[in-house]
């Protein structure tokens, strides 16, 4: 009968410190959303295959988890479907395909953004724009499982949609800037601005060589520019092309001294103008507000580029060498393929699971997470028990969390308890006690123990514990 | 291009109004939970499809959510299986279970009991027992929808085990007494208590009747001892079992009553007699200790026979008509099949569900429930909004919930999502308050408006808004 039971591949448990860690990060980040007015919405682990298919490229599509129809849902299958899995020795991969169309119609949430925009299309009627929401909830891929990288994770999604403003993307700035000031972990800011890059796209005259050039601009500082110019060469770009690129390709200085250059080298391009003075009003803002963040300006930021259409953010850890921790950018209709179009909308998704691990690798965490009880009372048996239930009640009414030892076992076996849940206070109120009307209070981590009367308990662990 | 939108039935969406709701009943839970020092832990969403089947009986097997494999999963149903869905015009429902097993190893949690009992066995050398843990974490079941069910709920499960004690029995008593006191909603507490429903099987001598006899003893109110009688002797039992069966059936009175009257007639069973002596102690602690809540002892009441082996426990609203709202109970090997014996747990589940449909029909929630954002300064355009920048970032570093709104609209429109998202204060901050170094604090609630100096605007509104 007994299975050796285990859990699928790139799934995890989390044991109660891994948890009040986790709820570290969390509520560190709910707290921070909530204090700029974004409001909570949750949507459910399955949605309908069809909403899911189609938006993350054909990549995403293999990588949805699949939910099976119930029933006999075999009864369903069509009659050539079977013949073709029936005749190809070995079965064509189109098939499956084929076959999963026919036996199933739900799946499991991929990400918090595609579930959002089917949100906001499918409640219109009850929403008032701006819409500034936030979401925390785990999302499932199919990816092969690779250290940090796992099959169920978090993602902390904060946006606003409903509103072209550039205060959106400054406050998205903001509220990393003081999520991670809270985290007391130091980051860097990346910026950048998917109509500079089209802007670029224009002048060189190759909007489709785009992304060979972002590529190339990051490798300069590894390999230099004369190896780029051979690469972008490689890959099909002219020599005209390439001599163009070259002011870009050597930007340097700091953020408005790269904008001031770019301005130069993009004058002919509207768009790329307009991406410029964006990342100009951003930045005198951000320059106000005083940040504990440095914010940079960094071309080489690619990402989500089938989707942003303006700011694009990322976020970097100054403390561990590890990949992004946060980023997104602005969108300028995430609802249209919903039939919903013209909601222009702004966001960035925290990675909860990376920034765990920035965390534990640089000793971030603080000391508190590591215990929940504060108090545990002794048992010694029936007599007891009944004072025990008393002092336990009071103290869980003062806010002190609190155990009783639920056997009457050896003294050392419920110390030991106690020092490996880190429960800092251990209440022993035995007979003597009792009759005494006192009790003893050891705390843990000096070893020092105190007999107080049974009034001056709370009052006393009061001025120990907080 | 455009779809329609839908979720799937039995699935939902929550709106930052239900959200925060929500969580006003999960925070009131896990809070209680960790005053008694119950640690948290969380496992995965999808489990493997061996660790599920089989522990929920044949419906629960074919109520759990599969999952289809990755890749090219086809190419592994077997060619009999193939020629059987071929063959039959009408698919035989075993087919489809047959076909399950070649394409799909996992499945979505169903319950959070036996991912629990899987979590403690595979991580056994990394716990100390007595292991006193919660977990709040949705559920799925591939239910039929209907009011108040379901396919994706949340369960919020509390227990304890490694410890034989009763204390732990009283313990989850008080949690819930403080669950719902903390919640301000009426309720009762059933008890019973499987040795004493072992001990009536044994004294009548059918121990297979036990469900129709706690589903007449059920009825007596409704239909009377005579028809209860009938139906009894109509569902197979003999004359003379039902004759012995008469004392339980009209058992009165309050607990201790009901205990005396039992003890008589359960005078020859071991197992009875213990279980009546357990529901004593515990009866007598609970006496002790004040709680806000009514305890019952009812026959009736069968939950989980299957499992359940002690003590067995359920909540009822007393405010609204409504199911079960939280229950469970002793269970004396759950880790067995898993292949760790001799774990003895007891714990419940709270309905978060349920309890949220209690509060919503009985008026139950507090108006603090309604907004997260306490704060709106309005947008007056370029020139204003350096000032209004730097409002907010004062107001949220003295706790104050702050929003700007982030376009220049005009006055109304700003106010009226001030309305929408009932935001209790709006401040003004144009051109002619700014030069006088001064602000309009609008009261929403009221209608009042104030001029204050920037420097009183935090006192001000914190004397207000705490």
């Amino acid at each position: 009968m007994a299975q050796k039971p285990s859990i699928p591949k790139g799934t995890r448990d989390f044991s109660p410190v891994q948890m009040k860690r986790r709820n570290y990060i969390f509520d560190s980040i709910r707290s921070v959303f909530q204090s700029f007015g974004y409001q909570p919405i949750e949507t459910p682990a399955i949605e309908m295959l069809d909403t899911l298919l189609g938006k993350y490229g054909e990549e995403g599509d293999r990588l949805i988890f699949k939910i099976l129809n119930s029933g006999h849902y075999s009864s369903k299958i069509p009659k050539e479907t079977l013949e073709e899995l029936s005749n190809s020795p070995e079965v064509d991969p189109a098939v499956s395909y084929k076959l999963t169309s026919s036996i199933s119609e739900k799946a499991l949430r991929y990400d918090l953004t595609v579930p959002f925009a089917r949100y906001v299309v499918q409640h219109r009627n009850d929403i008032t724009f701006p819409f500034k929401r936030y979401q925390l909830q785990p999302v499932w891929r199919a990816d092969r499982p690779q250290k940090g990288r796992y099959r169920e994770f978090y993602q902390c999604d904060v946006d606003v949609i409903g509103s072209d403003s550039l205060l959106n993307e400054l406050e998205l700035i903001q509220i990393i800037d003081t999520v991670f000031t809270k985290l007391n972990t130091r980051i860097l800011i990346k910026l950048n601005n998917r109509k500079i890059l089209t802007g670029i796209s224009e002048i060189i005259g190759h909007p489709d060589k785009i992304i060979d050039i972002t590529t190339a601009i990051d490798k300069i500082d590894k390999i230099g520019l004369e190896k780029v110019n051979e690469e972008l060469n490689n890959k099909g770009l002219p020599k005209e092309a390439i001599d163009k690129l070259q002011p870009i390709l050597t930007l340097s200085g700091d953020y408005i001294s790269k904008l001031i250059n770019l301005r130069e080298v993009l004058s002919d391009s509207d768009i790329g103008l307009q991406g410029i003075s964006e990342m100009q009003i951003i930045y005198e803002m951000v320059r106000q507000l005083n940040l504990n963040t440095l914010v940079e300006l960094d071309l080489t930021l690619a990402r989500g580029l089938n989707y942003y259409t303006g700011a694009i953010i990322e976020v970097k850890s100054l403390e561990v060498e590890i990949g992004s921790i946060c980023g997104g950018g602005r969108y300028d209709n995430l609802t249209g393929i919903f039939g919903l179009p013209d909601v222009s909308g702004v966001g960035v998704s925290f990675g909860a699971d990376r920034i765990y691990d920035v965390l534990d690798q640089s000793n971030g965490f603080p000391e508190h997470t590591a215990t929940t009880t504060q108090v545990l009372i002794m048992n010694f048996g029936d007599e007891e028990i009944r004072s025990a239930l008393l002092f336990a009640s009071e103290l869980r009414s003062s806010g002190i969390s609190t155990e009783i030892y639920p056997d009457p076992a050896k003294m050392k076996k419920q110390m030991s308890y106690a020092n490996y849940h880190q429960i800092p206070i251990v209440v022993i109120a035995g007979k003597n006690e009792l009759e005494k009307k006192q009790l003893e209070i050891k705390n843990m981590k000096t070893g020092e123990q105190i007999a107080v009367l049974f009034e001056e308990m709370v009052p006393f662990l009061k001025r120990i514990l907080f």
